[in-house]
Formats: structure tokens, sequence, C-alpha cells
């Protein structure tokens, strides 16, 4: 298995060959050394730096954090309802690009694009660069259809982090009708760990309650959400906090409805949990929210202020999840630095 | 080359050795041999039914036929203008789900899903089943960035016929804010042949002025456009016969829109034109412009009449194009039949 170019050769021998592989792992580790420490070891060698964990299939990415979604619309439909009818009936998802996913650590030029102007749209490097603190999941065994709810643990392989970078005055100008297209199709950073989804077995948790109750293909019972405790540094300081297990739909749901019509779920196949935020204004999982879409510049413990992100800025998201006797399993972060825009 | 599995190797090994091995086989072949015979021959041997004939990277759906777009705009938003602002600017397009790209000939069920209810959302069948008769376009020599309108031909190695299957039902329910996503994702066929672009230069037209004057990065001169006739069959009557030479915006342009952000294009990476239509009733290419949303049923000449697809109903599209000699080019034919709905 180590000497697999990515998990996915792994991943597709679905869950007993997972578990037993984590057991003969688990077992050559005592005390200490348990703690998180089967998820590095199942991940290959050559994931290093700039080698990505598993190799993508189709990469969909959800909006499925109700404080997320909704402040969202708030910035964006001040005068409208911050939630579409939609919203609470479906994890509302769309298909992102997956030839653009990079491991941690590789750097983001920023994007050009349209942008929209008084006079008509204008084209130059974004002016509204965002970063979105995400949570992604990874299909090990593949479905040639429908995934339910309960069947979800013997499909997803694991867990990792994703910077959905976005650039936001070019979506807002491309998305209607056909949603988000360039502005997030530059770059998507993910972490160079995979977690097992059996390694999360101490953060299972109740997802909040869902009203109105979805319908029967969307229905679920018991601990179907994690707790999972997100980090988002800028330049190395900490300006959020977004908690994961608030987050309405759960990844079950999501898998469950992205294959509802029929779709297949291939291995490396991923999906994300879309922005992660929470109630208070330190949870908000991206630069939109945390400056009001510019409104309210977010000021950084060096004094240096931000609206959206500058050249040279990094960030860096990391997370921790409990485990056994009170210890925390710790993600591999997902970092990027934005360089100046290629055509400058 | 021809004991590949696809065409993806001989792709990636970029313009000069197309030309080089369509050459060879040209020079094989004489008089009425010639009459599109390069292009089944640059087939690979295992592109027999229920083969894709290029492994899919990522893949883009645009929505570039003013015709098609201005009659959706027309049904969805009679109140509206036709067009969104932005829709002159740009090729508008989304990311489509790559993994259920099918090969001409496999069966299509039915797909489930949410439709909008009068007392909230219902699941189930869809009830406005579609088809949406498109040109697509296949990425043979990668790109790590941008690719200007004047590098098209060096990036793109030939041009094949898709059908975007489309649940108008769910499209009208899911799509905002983020597009459509299960509308389109349970299958995409395409046909088992691509003709090279080098195949085509007879059938190269200049495409339709535009105004306003698109920004320079989309800015084009001479013949970008392609004079290609398709011809959509429903269960084997004649009901459309769409002219792609009028399509607004070029593959040229919605290559470049797709990468002037700095996204990659890799061998294998597909995109489409949108439903090609044209200005009259005829030349329309889905069901949702020929029955303009229903309320105009077409009666085929067997005396059925359709507004959407029924189980069972069988959609075939072909093309040609003009060839040396007052010939004409065949496209492989992309075809599907709709099978009842899988939880019936």
């Amino acid at each position: 298995m180590f000497a697999e170019p990515s998990l996915n050769a792994f991943m597709a021998q679905g869950p007993g060959r997972w578990s037993e592989v984590r057991e003969q792992v688990t077992g050559l580790l005592t005390g200490e050394q348990h703690r998180g420490a089967v998820e590095p070891a199942l991940r290959p060698l050559s994931a290093v730096r700039l080698h990505l964990p598993f190799t993508p299939g189709d990469y969909v990415d959800f909006f499925g954090n109700e404080y997320h979604a909704a402040n969202a619309g708030r910035i964006f439909r001040p005068d409208g309802d911050p939630l579409t009818p939609n919203w609470k009936h479906m994890p509302i998802g769309y298909h992102g690009r997956s030839g653009t996913i990079v491991p941690s650590g590789t750097p983001v030029p920023r994007p050009c694009g349209q942008r929209r102007g008084q006079d008509g749209p204008t084209y130059g490097p974004s002016r509204r660069l965002d970063f979105e603190a995400e949570v992604g999941f990874v299909v090990g065994a593949g479905s040639p259809g429908p995934v339910p709810v309960s069947a979800f643990d013997r499909h997803v392989f694991g867990v990792f982090l994703l910077n959905d970078w976005s650039a936001r005055d070019l979506q807002a100008w491309e998305s209607q009708p056909l949603g988000p297209f360039l502005a997030k199709s530059f770059a998507t950073s993910v972490s160079p760990w995979v977690v097992p989804l059996e390694a999360l077995e101490h953060a299972r948790v109740s997802p909040p309650p869902r009203d109105p109750e979805p319908l029967p293909y969307l229905a679920d019972s018991g601990k179907q959400g994690l707790d999972l405790a997100l980090e988002v540094r800028l330049n190395g300081h900490l300006v959020a906090s977004p908690p994961y297990a608030g987050t309405y739909w759960t990844a079950a749901q999501m898998l469950a409805h992205m294959t509802v019509n029929g779709a297949t779920a291939r291995t490396g196949d991923l999906f994300a949990s879309g922005t992660v935020s929470g109630p208070d204004r330190d949870q908000r999982g991206c630069l939109l929210e945390l400056s009001w879409g510019g409104a309210e510049p977010l000021t950084l413990p060096d004094g240096s202020v931000r609206s959206f992100l500058e050249d040279g800025d990094e960030v860096a998201i990391t997370a921790t999840a409990p485990a056994p006797g009170g210890a925390r399993i710790g993600f591999g972060e997902v970092s990027g630095h934005i360089q100046p825009a290629n055509d400058r």
C-alpha cells in the first residue's frame, strides 16, 4: 500500500480492508504514540509537500452550513430572504474543477477575470480574493448508483481539510444563471492527510435539528455529524475558529443527495461541506463573512487591516477532533499563499 | 496508437503528431474512401459500442448559443430580459460531472430527484426530461495556464457530439444560487468518434457579429466558427436541424475564457457548446424550446405527442460538415434511450 502513488487503489478495496490495515498499524503503536499516529501512517510515502493524497475524480462543493449560507444571503441579497426557498430541503451543491485541486503549500496566483463595472465589465486581477474553510470527504469504494444515508460509511474512506479559494468579484458577475465558475476554478487546496472515518468515532455528534423535516431519502438519525474544531490563520494570526459540528447538512446527506438521481460515485470522487461558519463573528470561515462583504474590515494583531486577501498573504487551516482518553486527533493543515497575478 | 484504450496518450502528443498520423492514414485512402474515412481511422479499435473515445478529465458545459439562451430566458423568466446582463460579455459555463459521461448507446434511466410542489418539494422520477444537442471539444495537448484564442488549434484535438440530458423540473428547483447539479449529473452521452479539428478546415466560417465587442482576451477574427449541420431524431423522426454556425461564442473563446483565471487544461478535458439552436422553430436543439416549456407540444409523424421525453424514447443526434470537393464529413451519432426510473 505504501508504494502506491496515491491512496486510490487502497481506498477502492472497501471498509473491510480499511479496518484491517488500520488495526495492523495501530497494533504497532502504544500509549502516546497512538495519538493521531494512525492517520499519518495511512498517508502514502509519496504524499510529501506538493503531492495530493489521492487522485481526484469528480469534485462537488456543497453549501451545507446554515450560518454561512444565511450570512452570504444577507450580504448579497440584503432585501431578500437570507436563504433561498430550496436551502432547507436539500444540500445545495455544484461541481468544481478537479484539475486545479492542489496540495497544501502550493502557491496560489491571484486569478484574473471579469468584474462588474459601471460602464460594463472590466478585466483584471481579482480585487476580492477570499478563502473558504471547508471539510472534505473522499469516496473510497465506489457505487454504481444511489448511496443511501445509511450506507455512507461503506463508501466514504476519510476526511480532510479544503480551502475553496474564491474570487468574490468574479463570482458576483458570472454566476447568473449557471452558478460559480472562474471564481472558484483557478485553485482548490487540500490537506496532505486523509483521516479515516473510522478514526473519528469519538468525534461523532448529532447534527442540528432540521426544520422542516427533510424528504425520506435525506432522513437520518443518531450521530451523523462530526465535532471538528477548525482554526483559520491569516499570516499566522488566528482569525476564525469555525465549529463544524453545527453544519446543517451532514456528509452522509450530501452523498445521498449527490447520487439520488442515479449518478455514480467513483474512487477518488470528493465532496466538500461548503464554508464552515458558526453563530459568532470569530467563527466565520471566510473573509466575505468576517469583513461583512468589506464593510467591516478585520484588524489583525500586527495592525494590518484586511477586507480580502492581499498578495503575499498566507492562509492556513487546521482542525482537531476528539479522540479516546480526552486526546485530540490533529488534521494535517491546508495552507497556501497568494502570489501576484501572472499578467502584471 | 490503435492499441491504446483511449485516445488520451495520442492526443497528448500535440498538433505536430496529430498531423503526421493523419497524413499517414490519409495517404492510404483514395477517392470515395477519403470521405470521412480519416475520422473513424483515428478512433481506437476499442471504441466500439459502450466505450468512450477518450478518458474524460474535467467537463465544462457552456451556454454559448444566443438562440437557445434567449429562448430559455423567455420561457423561465417571461417578465425579464431574455439574456442575463453578463451573457454577451463572456461565454457562461459551469462544470458538469465527468464520472457520468457515457458513450453513445448507453441506456439512460429516468433520474429521480426533488421537484417544486405546491406544499413544498416532492421526490420522484423527473416529469420534464429533455435532451440537449451540443457540440463537444476535447483538449489534446494540455496547458499549464491561459490558452489565448489564437492558440486554440495547438491544444484542442477534435470535435464530437454530446447530449446533455436535462431534468427540467429538478433544474428549476435546485439551481438557485449555485446552478444546475442533479438535473444534469445523471448522464451525459457522447459520440464514439472524435473528428480531428484538422479534418474540419473546410467547415470553418466566421462566427456571428458580436455586439458589444468582447473584452480583449476574448477578441477574435476570421473563421473561428464551424459550419456543422446537426440533426436530432426522436424515435427515428427528425425533430430538429440545429445549425452550429450561428453559435455566438466560439470554442476558442470558450477555452480562452475557461483558462483566463489561470486554470490548467489537461489532456482529456472536454467542453461543450451548450444547446445548439437556430432562429427557426425546427432548429431548436431541445424539447424545452421545441415545446416552449410544454405549452406547445410537438406532434411526431406517427401521431404521438411530446412535451418532454417518455420512457422508451430514443434520441439520436448526428451532424455533417463540409469537406473538400463538395462532400460532407459525417460525425458518429450520439444516441440513447430512456429507461423507466430505477425506483419504480
